[in-house]
């Protein structure tokens, strides 16, 4: 029997001693991270699916895997059609297909400490009207047939100095303290893994690409903070940067000090944290109240040292994206190039700046077609020659002690289309119509979006994917609470307030499926504008560009561009050569002035 | 003592009679309507308050009174502050203030029959907080101290043709049965007026400025409908009309028929009908089906019919508006003309269409600082003279059998300032970018409503309402459910995706308070695109402009306009000359013909 039939089999067995009739498997952890370690990959470990977003439901009589648009093909090459059946997301919600296919009565388990307590909320009552019970488990069934299940990693805690984060923990608790007087609460519960590395400028290497610890905090009203994490992780040095007011125990004990805080008012995320977290308070007898974890807002807005940081970082990996785009320029024409050996020659010369801690993502390397899959991940299997007559798309970022940076550009090889140089342009017009906009005090992403899509609307065109996301700094690439998308964007992120010190990608594109992809994206800082002539009484913020590289000109029609567009790209290149030009000398410092020089 | 005094004296003595320590008066009727008879007029009675919105609420202690931005100075003229406190909404909701305000253990009293069951839930819970509770009373408090309460009108329904609406009753009703049926509910309850009057194909004269009759309808899944009017507005035209398969019965038995809904699924719109409904179909063992208002979104995507019919008011609606607004040109610089007398001559040129039912709406007729209110309802005693060096703004529509019409135009009297002609150009430019907006289907308004604001916001400045609002055909001049607004609009409306058959206005302006008030408004129809070379499966949408009238050039500042801008505006005014020229001779058609000749 293959493999993963066995796994199946022996959770069904599982599911009977634990007198269930089903379980759903998601793909995230006890933190609801989106990049999870090997530990909790239970969703691959069980069906064979590689994808980084899915989830799986088991039942006695049938399984079924929910994927996402950017799976539809991936899923059933690496999922056994005999087992599972596939499902499309979000087009059959899970909780919707469980509705029609639970039978009545039947126990279906989840375990509490992988799911938001809204999700239990809306499933349960999907649930309902089939007369199916939605079951917390004791103990996850994956876990107790997975033999061979990875240990949580042992990567240690590192200091993050304030010369890096611009505030020191003391006064970052002290302001969260504030916000729980203010709200007459007596803690709040923190488990999102940046947040907690945020909050008390600490780094882990628990989670590729992004440096946190697996870790749990309570913030007492006084300031005072409990931070469960495995003792190994800490030594000497983080411990007395720590200090007293910062209290350590095992990340086990976790749960039992939660069910210590009867009587208190205790804030919970009922979005952002697992549905455990809130059940253990209220079994142990505390108040919940259900708040936003107020660390979000608080680390989106930037500080003066962090934004000066991601200045110094984003000028490093500018001029070695620099470098990787006049190679790519230069070598790959000749055929002798591919995916993968092209994502390798980026990583050197980010290493080559000496700073590189980590990439903040998987490079997404992607020639012709594979460039039309807005989040493609090339591996060895998939990997492709760079061939002349294609577009090449080149989606990465660098994770420094100063910042994270996120970029894309695309490439011609060899002559493009008049096609592909319509399409870019009209992406370019999008970019620069988010970089250039000017816009009240309390607008939200939701209401500037579509500036990035009217001009490929205008020719029947769009993207399937949002146009900004938050970023953290030497943390998470993609940070909420703000989002460039369209209002309905999940967790209400595209209708949060954009503010002065929030930082974004701008990345708009186009995918031709079979053909191509283009995206363009530049990272930007949210900053206030005073308008001559204004109202006076009206704040006004508008952006400022961060990420500095050159606009692949080749790609660019200018007789499709305004004069105002014109000057936006002119006045860009010219910072992009004063920026990362007196990094270079040689052949590539000569690439890039003729790159930057003035267009139209 | 002052008479609201008494009448406020009074009300505390009924509730206390009624064991009441509190009592909260809405502006609004059974059927949640924006504008109501002179019988629903509980709160101008009981306050003196004369504006479109507010809510009262009367405490043993005390007593506030809620209003929004446009009524602050109104609110402290009418409103006698010995007896009454002023609030603020939205920034202090009526639930947050008596959160705050209701003693422990108080009995806040509401009548079901004038909130919406969300509301009655939301306050409910802000409540609980503080012990008071909210109790829905048998019979209203204010009735039972207004002696003289006017009777709901007794105006006779009419009959709306099939060569009108385009869509007999009876296909109508079969096709929200076939809703119902889809859901598995047994009946919907309809308590909005221009629900019924749609749905029945009926119209009458209970409501200023909207033909609808006071009713309610229940519609069963059989398609038979029982329709509760009081018998005396039913002629034997009617009663043909609507046939067996709606039953006829008095208003006054409405809430029996819900009583007897036992043992039913039943749609009602949690909220968009009164919470009463909900109570009494629950009190009589029926099961309530929380869903929107079925006839919404049908009544929302005009026929064809309709359309036909929009266009022929529309002709004839823009060529009285273009009489006035040569009438206004010649005749206002002489000094002699007042808002009131302008609206006067305005209504005339519509009556002398032969055509014209009602105003649509209060005409808002506003010069110099008044059209900085944007909702400026202009009386005896706030009539203004008409003067040289301001702007007029001119915002009015008619209600003609075949057609709801809604049009703004704002003229210079003597010499614009640049300023104004600044702005003036940008309210246009935001116009246009509406006009000429292509988007795919499924886009909300709150996607486009920045289009219309972004050459606005480029200056530093914005206007503080939506940018448009759906239109009845012959019926409200606002209907939901869609709206081109900032996405956090309440209800969700400017969530509601667009579909081809909708009509929105396009209305963006601009106020600059104690000096001038701007706004462009035309009328659109959202129609099917498509775009030669856009991507084959991607249905696109458009607007069409179905409003005709010269918009002002000596207003406009070529050199602010794109190409692109200037060339909408020629062939707006080309085909304003095409459909309003043919109606008009002499000095007025040379007038128009000059106003629109061709710019830049």
């Amino acid at each position: 029997m293959p493999v993963h039939s066995t796994r199946l089999a022996a959770l069904r067995d599982q599911l009977a001693r634990q007198q269930l009739d089903g379980f759903i498997v998601p793909l995230t952890d006890e933190h609801l991270s989106e990049y999870v370690g090997a530990y909790a990959q239970r969703l691959a470990w069980l069906t064979g699916f590689g994808g980084s977003a899915g989830t799986a439901v088991v039942l006695t009589d049938g399984a079924a895997i929910f994927t996402d648009g950017r799976y539809t093909l991936q899923v059933r090459e690496q999922v056994s059609a005999a087992d599972w059946t596939y499902v499309d997301v979000p087009q059959t919600p899970v909780a919707v297909w469980l509705a029609a296919h639970a039978p009545a009565g039947a126990r279906i388990g989840y375990d509490a400490w992988l799911h938001p307590q809204i999700w239990v909320d809306d499933t349960a009552a999907a649930l309902a009207a089939t007369g199916a019970v939605l079951v917390a488990v004791d103990a996850n069934p994956v876990d107790a047939i997975w033999a061979d299940r990875p240990a949580p990693s042992p990567a240690p805690l590192t200091v993050q100095a304030d010369a890096h984060a611009g505030v020191p923990s003391a006064a970052k608790r002290a302001a969260i303290a504030d916000w729980l007087v203010a709200r007459r609460a007596d803690a709040v519960v923190l488990s999102a893994l940046d947040s907690i590395a945020w909050l008390l400028n600490i780094r882990g290497g628990d989670v590729d690409h992004t440096p946190v610890a697996l870790a749990y905090a309570i913030l007492h009203a006084d300031g005072a903070t409990d931070l469960f994490v495995a003792p190994g992780k800490i030594d000497d040095a983080v411990r007395q940067h720590l200090g007293n007011a910062v209290r350590l125990h095992d990340r086990t004990a976790f749960a039992a000090a939660l069910h210590d805080l009867a009587g208190k008012r205790v804030v919970a995320d009922p979005a952002g944290s697992v549905a455990a977290i809130v059940q253990v308070l209220a079994a142990g007898g505390a108040t919940v109240v259900a708040e936003r974890d107020p660390v979000l807002l608080a680390k989106a807005i930037k500080n003066p040292v962090e934004i000066a940081g991601h200045r110094a970082a984003s000028a490093r990996d500018g001029a070695a994206l620099t470098r990787f785009l006049h190679w790519a320029a230069t070598t790959c024409p000749a055929g002798t190039e591919t995916e993968l050996s092209a994502a390798a020659k980026l990583l050197e010369f980010r290493q080559a700046t000496g700073c590189l801690i980590d990439t903040s993502f998987a490079t997404i390397s992607a020639t012709g077609a594979h460039g039309a899959s807005p989040h493609y991940h090339v591996t060895p299997e998939s990997d492709a020659p760079i061939l002349s007559g294609q577009l090449y798309l080149i989606d990465s970022g660098g994770q420094y002690a100063d910042g994270t940076t996120d970029v894309t550009r695309v490439l011609p090889i060899g002559p493009p289309t008049p096609e592909m140089r319509d399409r870019f342009t009209r992406v370019l017009k999008g970019h620069i119509a988010i970089a250039t906009a000017v816009f009240p005090d309390g607008t939200c992403g939701g209401q500037i979006d579509a500036l990035a899509r009217a001009p490929l609307w205008q020719a029947g065109l769009d993207y399937g994917h949002g146009t900004g996301h938050g970023i953290g700094a030497y943390l998470s690439v993609h940070e909420g609470p703000q989002r460039i998308a369209k209002p309905d964007y999940p967790g209400g992120q595209a209708l949060e307030p954009l503010r002065a010190g929030m930082m974004l990608s701008n990345e708009p594109g186009y995918y031709k499926a079979g053909e191509y992809g283009i995206r363009i994206e530049n990272l930007l800082l949210v900053e206030p504008r005073t308008i001559p002539g204004g109202d006076p009484d009206r704040a006004m913020l508008g952006f400022e560009t961060l990420t500095f590289a050159p606009i692949e000109r080749d790609l660019i029609d200018p007789a499709l561009l305004t004069p105002h567009e014109i000057a936006w790209l002119n006045a860009y290149h010219a910072t992009v050569t004063q920026i990362i030009g007196t990094q270079l000398d040689g052949e590539v410092l000569q690439w890039l002035l003729e790159k930057c020089a003035p267009v139209g």
